[in-house]
């Protein structure tokens, strides 16, 4: 999507130097445009590692292309070993993160399945990293075309009516390659001139949605105000939002939601007021083993310090600024599960169905053999 | 309560010099303890207005005790006018604070009814600052000792194993003269010897929760953990909230609860999974006249800058830091209001009674004529 006016992913090859992996280094945002020029594998990992790159798709997507800076510098006689060494460490980074692995596995296959020398298989690394970004960007973009139908709807019921929907974290661009799984059926609405205002919460505790969301929107002209997540009910209640729309982080093939803390209160909130919650998602994140999201999803308890802390602004340099007592405990719980009684609708790459068993098979039939 | 071991109220007439009054200057916590010397109704008037004091009960005593210090300085020839034109300066410091015209007028009254010369009505205005401060903290003392017995029911359920409380924004003992109204009970349990334990929610935009509540429950001794606002869903969904106590701002003689941004999607968790929802309010924080809260209390938009920046510790300084990308719109609405069928009891000074019309009639049938 746009920055200052020109177009950008989130991950690309230098484009005089094919040898160079370009990335947003997103710590900097909202406050400062970074573009990090990664060299080696040791580059790609601690960018992946350290957050400069963040979101299930963006960091399968730059596996990808760690496989083929791998390639590129691997010594010819021990070129396979060599990459296989590159994977490892690149899984090692996030271990929780399924489309690193998948994105690895999926690179060494490639390789080694080409033929000719190691040229060739050097080009099947730099092609298959591009498929990747690729595939990512294209799902993302037929979730915003499956989304804006509903948002359509919505636009004219009101009759051309601003349409206002409210976000939670960062299900954007910045996840994901491009477009972004919750925030495409915003840029499809905004391409197809259906106006729209989207209330973003900000997201403690790493503040994801203030942070890149509010960026992203911003950046493209998409009209937006950020809120503090006790917010969204009270709009709730007085009618100024039409939809919900959120990304997720693991959802049951029941249709139950894994997705950042207080996702859950929001479905809550739009259950209470009748306003439509519905979660974006790549087919990548359904989790095809797991009946009962609340009971079973693992959810992850992070550093205290996101709590205890947060990152700002001040006098031109990012500061970490203590906001609690210095001896108060604190918790850290990352993730909740939306159960989907609470969900009107998951919007896929396939199109849009019940957050159901039934529903979801409906849209992936070939997955069924699986459960 | 208890500060470093020594029992304080938030404010009170200096040991050696009762011309002077001190109060806790509440903005420099939890980072800083500093205690403030007021001596002039000047001083007065800008510790309410800059928020050196908060909190309705507060706010009252404060401006009871601003009278007094009116009254000592007022030039006796022109003595009831002098008291006035300090009463006008008061009331406009924070003039949607219902307390401070209460607290104001209440002397004014007190001191014009007063016989004698100059020095019996300063007399009666010291008498009366004291007695509004006293009357705030035992209205709190007895919401604890009615709010203890639904703490003392759910431990005995557990047998003895901790009890575990979510608490939103702070209603405590520094937004009072003591005790506080949400957390009275728990410093009644506490005192009891029952086992309790504290979630505490920061409160977005001020964070009230992790500077104020945190500090104060730490201090006094009570078991507590900080959390962002996004995760009393989680927790209840995952049976470690037995209860849920909150105070009030506002509530309707029906029972609906205007509080702190945020109070209405986690009495819509405690709904969901089952949890008792109290909210604990001196019966001066009811409105005998409104009937549909959700409708008809105001809700008070605030400087966007508290959402877009947040105030914390940074080498021994406390800084403000920009959270937001600079041309983000915010919005910042400081209420919300939950409704009756969410709430399952009011802890008044009284006793404890259902959130309906029926349930506060029952404890305060002299109203009744009132509305």
């Amino acid at each position: 999507m746009n920055v200052d006016g020109r177009p950008y992913r989130t991950i690309w090859l230098k484009e005089d130097d094919d040898s160079i992996v370009q990335i947003i280094d997103q710590r900097h945002l909202p406050h400062q445009f970074v573009i990090e020029e990664l060299n080696t594998v040791d580059e790609v990992a601690q960018a992946i590692r350290d957050m400069h790159v963040r979101g299930a798709g963006l960091i399968g997507a730059t596996a990808g292309y760690g496989m083929y800076i791998a390639a590129l510098h691997a010594p010819h006689a021990t070129f396979m070993q060599a990459l296989a060494a590159a994977g490892e460490q690149l899984k090692a980074t996030r271990p929780t993160a399924v489309n690193l692995a998948w994105a690895v596995d999926r690179q060494l296959t490639a390789i080694q399945a080409a033929n000719g020398d190691i040229e060739d298989k050097i080009q099947t690394a730099r092609e298959m990293a591009q498929t990747i970004a690729d595939e990512d960007a294209e799902y993302c973009r037929r979730i915003g075309e499956h989304g804006v139908a509903r948002i359509e709807e919505i636009s004219q019921r009101k009759n051309g009516d601003v349409v206002n929907i409210l976000t939670h974290c960062n299900a954007g661009w910045l996840a994901f390659v491009d477009y972004g799984s919750a925030t495409a059926p915003m840029y499809a609405a905004h391409n197809k001139g259906i106006p729209i205002h989207v209330w973003v919460d900000e997201t403690r505790p790493r503040n994801q949605g203030a942070r890149l969301t509010a960026w992203e929107l911003g950046q493209h002209g998409i009209s937006h105000t950020v809120i503090v997540d006790n917010v969204g009910g009270y709009l709730m209640q007085h009618g100024q939002v039409d939809m919900v729309i959120v990304g997720s982080d693991r959802t049951t093939y029941t249709g139950d939601v894994g997705n950042k803390i207080g996702t859950y209160l929001k479905a809550l909130a739009a259950h209470d007021n009748g306003v439509p919650f519905y979660t974006a998602l790549p087919s990548s994140t359904f989790d095809w083993q797991m009946r009962d999201g609340v009971k079973e999803v693992p959810i992850e308890q992070r550093n205290g310090v996101e709590v205890s802390t947060i990152q700002g602004y001040h006098e031109g340099k990012i500061k970490q600024v203590l906001l609690t007592p210095e001896n108060s405990p604190v918790a850290n719980y990352a993730f909740d599960v939306t159960p989907a009684r609470l969900v009107t609708g998951l919007i896929t790459e396939r199109g849009i169905c019940a957050a159901s068993e039934e529903g979801v098979f409906g849209l992936y039939p070939e997955k069924k053999g699986e459960v």
